[in-house]
This record gives structure tokens, sequence and C-alpha cells, in this order.
């Protein structure tokens, strides 16, 4: 199996990201692919544990960073020769030198940079975003975050099919249970877009448990919760926020007097779990779902042991057959779905 | 002045209401009308603190519960004779006879009764269900959080008025701070309501700032947000959701241990300013803007420590005459709509 990462993704890269690439090297005994400027790389590599065994450096002497937007991001995804390590990278996959891509870096860049080099699996209308969100007692694979601010109920079906698989596949659920983020749980409840949405859902082979809110979600009552993605960017960003707002003033507080002070060490071990809970870097990567190739989103802060989570959760990804599972799924509803619209 | 109060709207009702009616006339020497069944009232009125004074039961033998929903709720709010609390509540503003009425029962029992029964202000096109968020150091205005799931930018614009007007005349907000929210930022982010939103309000005399995300709301960067009423009602649900989640998850792991149960008791006072900001009962009650009539709706979890609250907050509105200002600043906005259009 070969992983490529992204040497340039994380704010802090490319330090974590060689770190990472040696320390997954030797832990899953894999080939890791690191794309970044050699020049820069080779000598942080050789400093690294002393040996590079297992890591790969495949040079990309440029990068999208976070200010790339607009049509200069798609320039940078699109060229033909681009030299950017999210392109030189994507390109690996493409020409089956690699088996998945991770990086940390430009969200949007990665989005246009899968699509625009490896396509669409055959028969998808639109990638999906995924984000694996904290919830009562595990984890919930929630897209689309914001690929698509305007979808179809068409869009939102297939991103159903995907997260079902991708939670089926790699996260080891037996039968996912789906829901529909609405502004109320009964049918006939939502705007347009959820009204027309679940019937679609309503009618298929998934597990779909209905339209749900956010207690739902939150209390870990699905597996896997579909939207359009302007409403689920704006359901993730809110919840970091709110999380935020939550502990920035609980820690202020905390810090206000010397008893409470005292209490928050002697309290330390629930304070920790509840930051895991949040820390990205639990959840490693989650997936671009759609493009025809694996490739894998982490978060800008991740660090080295980030990292090697997002490794493994690609790996698991390569191990399931995800893409093929995927390609199926998409082909056996494209199948099907005339029946769909007639029920 | 006279606050006209649902007798029949919270969880634990009439018994917070009572008490909550009789304290108000205690504390504001304002006449509170209890709008609920005479013979249930009647005998606790007498029984609470051996006073009544100030407090005038208005009969109301039936009520509007949470079950009521579709064409059974419209019909108790519509019909010409009903008998139920938030009818006989409402018909009060409507004749005169009281200055704003309060309930914290069925929300969309509310909407209904008073669209139906008081009418929508001149000019203007939807109400907004409106709710005030704890952020950073204050509050903010966010609506609609549900009375509308589909929206077009005219009525996103008209909650922008509302809401600016409200955290102008009963927050005493100099100039309001305006946000839409969306995925990002920049101009040209957003669905395609927002970005059909954005320009209107540009255009506007408003303080509008722009398109936020959640990290400007939660963080008290805006004092209004606006959005149509299937987002808003997400961010608010989700936001609840999120909250009880790190809280639960906190109060578990703080118990699992007698050193941490130690160190939680100690910092009880940084638990309790958390507390008492995530409290509903602290706000009161919000308002339902846009209907011909002061409409204050509470959480269904008021006690009567709430329902003072809610009863002190639309005394400020009355006293600040918000139904008049809305009104001018809703026709004055239709005069100047044009214009705006043409920008």
């Amino acid at each position: 199996m070969r992983i490529a990462l992204d040497a340039l993704g994380s704010d802090n890269c490319p330090d974590p990201e060689v770190q990472a690439a040696l320390q997954a090297a030797s832990e899953f005994k894999d080939e890791i692919l690191l794309v970044g400027p050699e020049n820069q790389l080779r000598p942080k590599l050789g400093s690294q544990n002393g040996s590079s065994a297992g890591v790969q450096i495949i040079d990309a002497p440029e990068a999208i960073t976070m200010e790339d937007k607009g049509l200069k991001l798609a320039l940078k995804a699109k060229r033909r020769n681009a030299k950017n390590s999210m392109a030189v990278g994507i390109d690996l996959l493409k020409n089956n030198q690699a088996d998945a891509y991770i990086t940390a870096g430009n969200t949007g860049g990665a989005l246009a940079t899968a699509y625009y080099r490896l396509g669409l699996i055959k028969g998808l209308e639109r990638p999906g975003l995924t984000a694996l969100f904290p919830v009562k007692d595990g984890h919930a694979v929630v897209l689309d975050i914001g690929a698509n601010p305007d979808c179809k109920p068409e869009h939102i079906y297939q991103f159903a099919i995907m997260g079902s698989i991708y939670a089926q596949k790699v996260l080891g659920v037996k039968d996912p249970r789906i829901g529909l983020l609405s502004n109320g749980e009964e049918t006939g409840k939502g705007n347009q877009l959820v009204r027309d949405t679940s019937p679609l859902l309503e009618a298929s082979t998934m597990n779909f448990i209905g339209n749900i809110e956010g207690k739902e979600l939150f209390g870990g009552q699905v597996d896997v919760a579909v939207m359009d993605g302007f409403t689920g960017n704006i359901l993730l960003k809110s919840s970091e926020a709110v999380a935020k707002l939550l502990i920035d003033t609980l820690r202020e507080e905390l810090m206000s007097s010397f008893r409470t002070k005292l209490g928050a060490a002697m309290a330390k071990p629930a304070f920790s779990v509840i930051r895991k809970m949040l820390d990205p870097a639990e959840v490693g990567a989650a997936p671009l779902l759609g493009v025809d190739g694996l490739v894998f989103i982490g978060h800008g802060r991740s660090n080295a042991y980030a990292l090697v989570s997002a490794i493994r959760v690609a790996r698991q990804a390569v191990e399931a057959n995800l893409l093929s599972a995927i390609r199926d799924a998409i082909e056996e509803q494209l199948i099907s779905q005339p029946e769909l619209e007639a029920s």
C-alpha cells in the first residue's frame, strides 16, 4: 500500500508531516510518499530519527496556500503541469502510483484539485465534503459540510449512499442509521429541499430513520447525517463556536479564584476527556467523498499525531476497498432510480 | 401598563404563572392579566401570599397544548370564539385591553394564533421568530429561528430591520451590528438565498457588517444575526444539543472519581456561571416580531423567575414603543425599497 501525504498542508508544515511520515512508515510498514519540495524535505528527513526507511519524497516545489481562492486557486488546481503539492499528490492517485492522498491544507484547494484532476465517480452528481462529528459515545459521519451550498434532492440522496458506505466500510458500522437534518422530526417538516429529499430516502433500501434535529445527531442516534452544504457548513462552524465559547468561559471562570483553580486542577482528568472529544487530531482526517480517488482532508492544526491518525483512516479505506464500494453503490442506485422516482 | 400572561403555557403550569403574576404585579406595580381557567386559578391566586393585588384573571377554560399541530392547531388559533388561553390572551391585545402578551407554551401555537388574530404589521411579508443567544459577553438577537423554513431575500431583509429595532429599543444597543449567517465571511459566499440577500443589506442604511459564521455570532461580534427560518432553527437546536453534550459529558466525567468530584465541588462557582449563561430563564422570553401586537414567547421549562424576567422584557418593549418603532421602520423601508432594488 502506498499512501501519499501532502508535506505542505498543516499550519506548521512540513515538520509534523515529516515526523508523521516516518512514524507511519515504521508503524504500518507501508510506503509513505511525502509530497513537497525535495530540497526542503530531504535534509529534514535525514535529521529525524536518523532514518528515512519507507518514506519516499515526491518533489513538488510549490504549494496551494490558505490564501489561494477563486480563479487563482482554480488555475493552481487545474493546470496540467501544476507543481504544487496537491496537484502532484493527487496525480499520483490518478496514475495509480498511490492508493490514497492526505492533506491538512486548504480544504477548498483539495476539493478543487481532486475534482479537476480525478473527476467524479461515474453516475455521481456532486462530491461531498465529510466531517466526523463527536457525538454521544462515538462519532457521526456528516455531509455535505460545504462543497455544495446549493443542492438538489438527488445530491443529498447520493450523500446518504456515500456516507452509509463510508460508515460501513471504514468505521465498521453494520447497518448505518441515516438521518436527514431538518427543523423538526416529523415527515412533512423542513424547507422545500428537505421535503423533496425525505421521500427519496424513505423509498430507498438504506436504513433511513427519518428527519432529525441537533439532539438526535449529537445524542448519537444516527451514524450518518446528511444535508446540503450550506446547512452542513453552518452546523459545523456553529457547533465549533458554541463549544469554544463554553470552554473559554469555563476556563476563564475556573482561573478567576484560588479555590476554583485548585478545583480545576483536581478535576483535570474530566477536562482532558472533553478536550480529547473535541480534538480534531483524534479523528485524523475525513474523506472527500465522490471524487474518483481516495482523498482525505485533515485539520489545519494537525500535528504529527493527528497526521498518523489520518494515515490510519486512509489505510482502512484502502483496505476496505472504499472506492469500489462507492462506485458499485452509485451504479446500483442509478439502475434503481427510475423506480424510486415512480414511487 | 397591562401585561397579559398565559396561565397555561409552561410545562408546570399554572403554578409558576400564578406566582410570577403576583410577583410582577408587586414588583412593577402594573396590572397583570392572568389568562386561563378561572375556576382553577381563583383558588390558587387566593392561596399565594394571601393577596391577589394587581392580578386580574381573564377566563379562558381551554388550552393550546404541545400536542396540537396541523389543522387542529390552525382551527384552535383561528376560530372566532376560541376559548383557549392563547386566543383569549391575544384578543386582549387586539382589543387594546392589554399592551403585551406572554406565553411559555407551544411556539407554533403562539405564532399561528398571533398571525391569525393580529395579522402582520403593514408592509411586512413574514413574521420572525426570535431568540436571544448567549454569546461572548452578552446576547445576540437571532431571527428567524423557525417561523419560515423557506424565505425570500426580502423576508430576511425585513428580519434585519425588526431585529435591529428590537436591539436598539429593548436591549439598548446604540447602532446594532447586523450579520447575515453564511458559510464563509467573504461577499459572494453563501447559498443562492444569501448571495441575493447580502446586496440588499449592503445597500441599506442599517449597520450591516457583512456575512458572518458561527465564530462571529458566538464571539459576540454582532448584535443581530439574520437567516432563513430553516437555517435558524438548525442553528438554535444544534447549539443547544452541542452545549448539552458537552455539559453532560463533563458532568459524567466529574462524577467518575472521588478526586474529580471534590475538584468539581470546589470549582462550583465556575460551573454556575456556565449554567446561568445557558439558562433560558435569564433571558425570560423572546419576541415574535412582525405580528401587529407585542407577543413574547418563553421557554417551556420556565419557572416563576423566568416568567418574571419575561414580563420585565415585555414591559421594556411597551415602554420603548417597540411596535410603533417597527411599524415606522417598515413603512420607511417600503418607501425606500425601489431605490434599493435599483442599486
